[in-house]
């Protein structure tokens, strides 16, 4: 029997802040959190927060550099990361197929 | 300007017990409490409160009729639900196309 569709959704994923991070991440390569922050309409303390969360669960990965001495912080996917979103629009597609297919 | 990825998804559908409501009720029509709870995987007090909410939305309708003198209650899904179901899906997949333009 296959999983509900709640449990298949990865909930680190599945939150429409992260989506949209790992979204822009999956297709800039990557950015920072100014870029982020202006792209998905979010205030610092809430975008800080999700990508606390994304690291923490060694999806995203922090970069700190120095640009003319002032420090940049910059984010990208991990493998993992790249690996699980994968997986989870997979899960989405079987989904969203199953819709569109009762539509018909 | 398109909106940002966390503004285009309908929060009320882009939670995972809820997105399984609607999908279920999408594909199957009309169903019941204990099939969706089983379906679900769901507590009887979380199902509640996402029917609730999908109610109070106008997503989804309340049938309610008696078995053998024993109550039934049934769900569907409104006009409006179907229609905020299907945008939301679009949304999805330009976001879901997105990532999978730039995996490439």
């Amino acid at each position: 029997m296959r999983g509900s569709i709640a449990d298949d959704l990865d909930p680190l994923i599945h939150e429409r802040v992260r989506l949209g991070i790992l979204t822009l991440l999956s297709v800039q390569g990557t950015l920072d959190f100014k870029t982020l922050k202006e792209s998905l309409n979010v205030t610092d303390g809430n975008l800080s927060q999700h990508l606390r969360k994304l690291e923490d669960g060694g999806y995203i990965e922090v970069h700190k550099t120095f640009v003319k001495r002032r420090p940049r912080t910059t984010y990208s996917l991990t493998e993992l990361g790249r690996e699980r979103l994968a997986l989870y629009i997979e899960k989405l597609e079987q989904i969203l197929k199953e819709v569109k297919d009762a539509g018909k």
